[in-house]
């Protein structure tokens, strides 16, 4: 689609906000433009992100579009199927944008646009095989298989927020019980901390204080600069959450075996304190342990921008990881 | 490696026979031979491996040798890391056959080989994105994806009777708890026959019978015939297992998104009684159901001779899916 | 305290209604009042339930009174230790209200009051040793042991919705994870069917048409209607809980070994259906099984004013429950 | 049946062993004998005990005879209804002894008579409400409610060690998945450390040079003695069955609100290191914790000779605590 030198697009659509940056070959991100989602609306959606790009192409010669988007994207890199925080249904992105835009337009779901962009330009650089797990209010993922995105045969693969952890387990939104994200994410952090703040204040006397005095005024990233001052409480939830993350990672790795796991997302904030958590647990609970080499556990290096930069080099790329002969 | 129209063999080695079998590139058997794996000694059972070989190719012109192998098995597809019930550590099987017999010869894990025929010669030939499932006494399996076999960054991904349904649950030969193929599989289902043999007499009447009598004397065969006999027993037996199959089937879903699952294996010989149990419950657990397309369940096609027709493929095709650049 | 052919008044204290009435000694609700309760107002609450106890007592000669509220009683059942739906915190409502009334008044939990009706009057008439549970939207419930009642060291026995069914599972209000009242409960029943309404509306669509086509009008009282109809998808609304209701009687036995279960409340409207479940569940989960009695499942006799009932004829009796040297 | 100041006799038969003893009103063991169990013949096991107490008669006047048998007793205190570890089936133990002996005799379950004895003379004896585990290879327990044993309806309350801890988790003996004692037993200790040793040597460095460099060779009591000298890897271990036995005992504390709990059994040897780990757990996982008392967790205090005092006491305060009406 483009070649080498040439630079391209990559827009972050989530729930609250679109982020539209300009990428070049080496995956840094020379310019940003962002946009409120008005999530009820998807024509509104669609004016904003080409709004957004167009503003960028007036400075910048663009030879391509990824879009990441927080959703079921099909097999085709076209639509979006269905977006829990967006109105999208069967929503032929890619066709409604390069019409509009009349340049290549190429759709993926957002956490694979991160892995990808961990994977070229990230703490990834290095691995063929690796799984990146995105940690915020809920857990998502993208896979690198081999040097390629795994996709999946209906697009829609690593949604390993929902694999589960606990049979009949936490309710979750996505209407199963006990998946994973439901125990290893910031909801999860969050949860753990005003249930202790509100059954045990004494245990919880730092949260509680550094919340103001008022226990449900506590907040995840509370809780995260907590723990790294080392308040006992707040290295609790971390014990809890990253237990989980880590026995979640063994499964993916009985599956999937990468050669590294790489933690992101707003709670991998907490960097070395949840990642030797997880990566703990993890050793302990893989299958084979002792007669097999072991993944490593790396927090991410990409920070907000890796969706936009993995969007961007999707785009540029595309030609590659959807179809056999890529180049990796 | 070979072109069409060459012949490979296959050999498949278990923990107590070695089968190899003479292949065409139409997946087709022409011949076969056995030997008793001597299980204890690996310097005999290259021996045997040789000589079963060697036996076949007095009969045939052979370009290549592919060994499915019960165990890990290195990236480079040399190497068994570590066998189960094999004596082997770190053993490089494929130097050690190729110098003894003078022809090209590629190790895999045996479910890979088996998973690999189905997706070439079997129920999967349609389908380029599938999982396949072998459910024996444990639970083994492959998947193929975008064509090719996914190895993991360290070649033994795709263990995934070890993904983990019930924390702290049942111990697991591997050394942890909860592995599915404790809940699963053949051995699941006989534990349970047994079970409701010894407390609930009245209710496995008709197992009991069929066993002469003597509740000890039940099998996991047994079972299944009683079961594909209407008895109430063994179909309890087969719901229970055919639920934690499908709860499994649904978090592999959730991470790999095949379009097919083949169930194989001894226990798949109840046929369409366990596949309708499992593909009931799969759906069930399906996160994201009613918004994204779902996997089809089927039985697989190939019998006992998969293990071989998919080590002799994989030799035929070694360099392919090996490497980026496949011809699929 | 009082005398065999002496009236005494039996007081329900809901978080919604206060329901009082008066008793005579074989358990017969010879006159009742109701009034709303002031949910957060403490001084209110005992406002009202002294107005509805003068209502009655200007009727009848009343020789004592009985509380039985939702809440920890203290030990010497007189002060509320604590009550999620109202506002008290360590209130001595016994000597506040046999202050006001000048008349001996025992206060005691709800599900105490009822379980030791339905084992004076009702069910449980010929059985010294029972649970009885209530089920409504949570799960509680009162213990028999040898004719009395367990009240527990602290007076805080047989809180059995809190019992953990799933290490962590399901959020519950009391704080902890996994509780009994979150999977065998009327609150349970009804998320049942919402989830599958809403994931499988083919399925539940006698639900939805009985619900008037809008699955979120669906009530718990609908699905048991349409359980008793025979509705499948309601019917698997009380599979579900019916068999989380089972495992929990199983481990009531192991602890406790009653003769008898009653099962009570608002859920056990459902009758036989929900019994039988029941019971079949408990059976095949009770330790020991084949070598050792095993307990009865009855659905409770008495309806809305065993709560009443129970409470009047602890005020009468309490001097015998409490004291070791009963005359049962 | 005895005034004070009588002696009576208590006899313990277990699997492999039966100790007698001679005990005073003060719980003193004046005398004791031992035999070897023949555990697989019924009337060699009755010829052992009548020997025992023929030997210990001879020196002692004797006024009643108490038997803690492993097993199920009925409800009129008389006859074995099961017992694991011994052919006992529907044994009129009671009837037999006291032809043969002529003199009263009352059998009990073992783990009864030792928490019996712990609630007269040990740890418990300043409560009426407590559970004393007895924490051996499996989890035996006895339950005091207003100074008397609870019995249960069918005289086999109290079977704690089988409650369900993890739904479908670890097989048990007793035909049911995840019982407690799977989990925080001796053997769930044991089992933890062989995993341990086998799998990461290196962390259980410290045990297996203690087994002389033999990970097989690791005992229970070896765990132990490495734990209280600080080895990491026994720690663990404690940490594991501690959190298990914590999270058992505020299931118990739902449903019988004991002011006590009695930590017994050979696994207790570890004292306050397991201790402080059980009271951890189980002040964490109280329902209503911070609106309720709180039951002390404590040692037994006892030793090897609980269960002998425990039945010696029984003998003698048999018509109290059988009979409503007790003097305590």
């Amino acid at each position: 689609m483009t070649g080498e030198g040439e630079l391209t697009v990559g827009v972050d659509v989530g729930g609250t906000k679109i982020a539209a940056g300009v990428v070049d070959e080496a995956g840094k991100l020379l310019a940003s433009t962002r946009r409120e989602t008005p999530a009820t609306d998807t024509h509104l959606v669609l004016e904003a992100i080409g709004d957004a790009v167009r503003e960028l192409r007036s400075h910048h010669a663009i030879a391509g579009v990824g879009i990441g988007a927080a959703g079921f994207v099909d097999s085709g890199r076209a639509k979006v199927l269905f977006a829990p925080n967006l109105a999208w249904r069967d929503e032929d992105l890619r066709d409604e944008l390069s019409g509009r835009l009349d340049i290549p337009v190429v759709v993926e779901n957002d956490a694979n646009a991160v892995a990808w962009a961990e994977s070229r330009f990230g703490a990834g650089r290095d691995h063929d095989d690796l799984v990146a797990i995105t940690i915020g209010t809920g857990v998502g993922g993208g896979i690198i298989t081999n040097g390629r995105l795994l996709r999946g045969g209906f697009g829609v693969a690593a949604e390993i927020g929902h694999i589960t952890m606990v049979p009949y387990g936490r309710r979750c939104g996505c209407g199963l019980q006990g998946c994973w994200e439901q125990y290893g994410s910031g909801r999860a952090l969050l949860t753990e901390a005003l249930e202790i703040a509100r059954h045990s204040p004494a245990f919880a006397a730092g949260l509680i204080s550094a919340a103001g005095g008022d226990p449900n005024a506590i907040t995840g990233e509370l809780v995260t600069t907590c723990a790294q001052q080392g308040d006992v409480a707040a290295l609790h939830c971390y014990d809890e959450i990253g237990r989980w993350i880590g026995l979640g990672l063994a499964q993916l790795a009985a599956v999937l075996d990468p050669t590294l796991f790489v933690i992101g997302g707003g709670v991998s904030a907490a960097g070395e304190l949840l990642r030797s958590r997880v990566e703990e647990t993890f050793r302990a609970n893989l299958t084979g342990r002792g007669h097999r080499p072991v993944a490593e556990v790396r927090l991410a290096e990409l920070g907000w921008e890796s969706g936009m930069v993995g969007a961007a080099d999707l785009a540029r790329t595309s030609h590659d990881s959807a179809v056999p002969g890529s180049d990796r």
